[in-house]
């Protein structure tokens, strides 16, 4: 897709100075950027960059005073990185837009709706019965058993699964790999030692503006539903195990896991690497700092843990600040022992 | 799959209170149960919840005396739980029968047997030369390599992929995603600082009734087999490294990762997020607490270890209690030592 | 792929003792090989096993003088471990010679160029404007994005999964299941403590001779590359977030996870389940220890790093060795307190 810088000047409410004609087909940064870019200077660090760069156009504020004369077309605007963030959403809606068709062969089973402007990939599979809304976009070798519903505006990328039975909101995006629905890891302990599995009858539901990351893998409900509510956006390679419910607008890092029917708070914000076991809560606005581990509830809102076990936050840098100087400390005991 | 009560109370043994002709098709908690729904009453905690549900019906116990009369109909039986589990178990396995049949496009190799009763998904590939038992269940975008074995009554799900020479016993399931007999992590360091590759020519061999989570990987040997014996159950996102062997009746929980070659016993619990180096031995009823650091091998039966690294659990529990006291412990030797 | 005992000594370079004509079509260990299989006798601990082997033919030293006579033809070469594995390197070439052409259904866009004596396994998918070099293996229900550029002699195998846009080396392995360029974990928080999506615009470049583990995911970057200099090794379940740059000839193990923006140096050795926080730097030759959580910069080259957070490794292992007697300490400090 190729603009002009007129264009661009015209959608962010801009003025051009130098060629209005010039034509742009990307966005880079300032120190990287080749001919045929579009590039932005909002921290004045990089100024120099800009009598330097071989962008086409780059995105100026309205108050810049030029030091010298510029190879690059100049876009004058109020704020140069609002403006800027404001074309990458743009562009990335654009470019949603323009996904759409079937390609083949895909499958989808019977009884199944799909709404409009719709896209799926080769490869893809849809089950029976499925109830999927407009402008969803279900990318190669995705996975979509029976019975699941998905929102409008939802994009499943390649090679996501989603069992059968789930729920998925509007404008959630799934990525490649995720596993959602997967039966939960549920085994009774018999009395010859051996294990017999526990059936998993549950699924999973996500509210919308729910983002998941590659490789994730979410575990359905024993019974009810594993649940991921509203705005909530989790990082790559994290286990949700079943029965787990975690609240809006929460944030989980990378490789982090959450065992069975543990409930997560509004606001949170879990680093990457932590472990939190299960049938615990955890307050709105809880933050929990990265590899900690979480064995205990945490009741007040707004509370910042860190370590494993996990505890008050400052308390705990402080302890491990003192832990490497431990071997000092024994010897400085047995010292005084023996002086006494 | 719609029941009448009736048919349910007959499967079950037990009888009927109430309309035999209700229909009921999903199975649903007391306190969250729809209509359309079958429920039960264990705990009498939740003997409320009987008189207000919205449940078609309800499993109770032949001795419960009612409090007031109910909307949902009431299947008799001598222990509601294990009757509930029974119809889950019922549920699950007419679930699996009922999946047959091959739905295209679908690839199969050259030489290939595969047994009576299997479902082959679209999009799924089997390699060349597999030998594939009866009743086996093979997702859409699930990958078979060539020469792979299959026992009967197998599940692979979604996109799981099985590479070249594994063998998967009887009665197993594979979750989505999860990845058996990819080449092991085996690099010669060259004198120039660079790695070679050392060829894995092993594979992966799973006896009968092993579970593998969403997404978990196992690396296939060198030469000879990695291992996961009879029973044993992976949860999701656990890394098993090149000619590990895990024994009989083994559980292990999500994230947790083994190195090469290392051997867990019969009838070990590990926990989630544990990290275990190579080349040790873990004997047989070995307990690993969650996110443990293990560097030693096990010789005793029934030892319980925690920490990282692991050592005895009670013992690591106490050290773990005095650390956040380790600041004020410094504090109180500076000033001893002062004063003497 | 049968070969006589004659074929293999030619190729070593060795002479053979017995049977030239007998057959062999498999590498095994001594102790484990079955007929048809050929093994060596390398560490002499093993010697008896060559007296008692059912392989075919053994490669022994010339050295080597027979305690008794052998079932087993022998194969003399001057160093038997390293005859086989130049054994099993031409095995492996071979192997990845012999898989050409193509399996249909499989998917190929637009405007794509692709070299010489490839193969395109059924299910894979490749999008539109793709430069993919000579001899490369794409296997089954493999998904490459738009504009992906892959060099020669490159195996993408079952599942594995390329956003649009990246840039593959040559002579890489992406092993299956691995997301290379899925959108990196950017939101900017909202003043209503809700998330908004930051567009992630980059892509990820793997140089040459990179390998990249099972379910593995690499984010792109937010501009620019997240990038993987040559030579390269990681292992499963590892996460790289946006915009980290790792060295050459560097080998990070299972499931650690690193944050946005942190540079690894060259010849690196980081262990597994290892964290690093975003926006670091570590010098060149650094290793970190297992489970390690690294939350400063190194700066001098062959640093050995410990520990949650990460010190000198011989320090970290001190300090945790007396961690175990922190009760006994305690109580000491108390019983000194008393006494004053």
């Amino acid at each position: 897709m190729k603009f002009t810088v007129g264009q661009i000047a015209e959608l962010l409410g801009g003025t051009v100075e130098g060629s209005a004609t010039a034509s742009v087909y990307k966005l880079e940064k300032i120190e990287e950027a080749q001919e045929g870019s579009l590039a932005f200077l909002s921290n004045l660090k990089y100024e120099n960059f800009l009598y330097t760069t071989a962008a086409s156009a780059v995105i100026v504020s309205h108050q810049l005073e030029l030091k010298q004369a510029t190879q690059a077309a100049l876009i004058r605007v109020d704020d140069p990185y609002l403006s800027f963030t404001r074309l990458l959403e743009e562009y990335q809606k654009l470019k949603g837009r323009l996904m759409q068709g079937v390609e083949n062969p895909s499958f989808i089973g019977e009884n199944v709706s799909i709404g409009e402007a719709h896209y799926r990939g080769a490869f893809s599979y849809i089950g029976h019965n499925c109830r999927i809304g407009d402008q969803v976009r279900i990318y190669p070798q995705a996975y979509v058993g029976d019975n699941v519903t998905i929102g409008n505006n939802t994009t499943i990328f390649a090679g996501a699964k989603i069992y059968a039975d789930c729920v998925i909101g509007n404008d959630c995006i799934i990525h490649a790999g995720a596993v959602i629905g997967s039966p939960g890891f549920g085994f009774a302990p018999q009395k010859d030692g051996t294990y017999r599995d526990i059936p998993q009858l549950g699924n999973v539901i996500l509210e919308d503006k729910v983002n998941i990351g590659a490789n994730t893998t979410i575990d359905c409900a024993t019974m009810g539903s594993t649940i991921v509510r509203e705005g909530t956006k989790i990082d790559n390679l994290v286990m949700l195990a079943h029965n787990v419910e975690v609240g809006r607008h929460t944030v989980i890092a990378a490789q982090t896991g959450i065992s069975g029917s543990t409930k997560i708070g509004d606001h949170c914000v879990i680093a990457g690497q932590v472990g939190i076991v299960g049938h615990i809560a955890l307050a709105n606005k809880t933050t929990v700092g990265a590899q900690s581990g979480v064995s205990k509830s945490i009741k007040e809102e707004g509370t910042f843990i860190q370590g494993s076990p996990a505890f008050d936050y400052k308390q705990n840098l402080r302890a491990l600040a003192v832990l490497r100087r431990l071997p000092e400390i024994e010897k400085q005991v047995n010292e005084l022992k023996e002086k006494i």
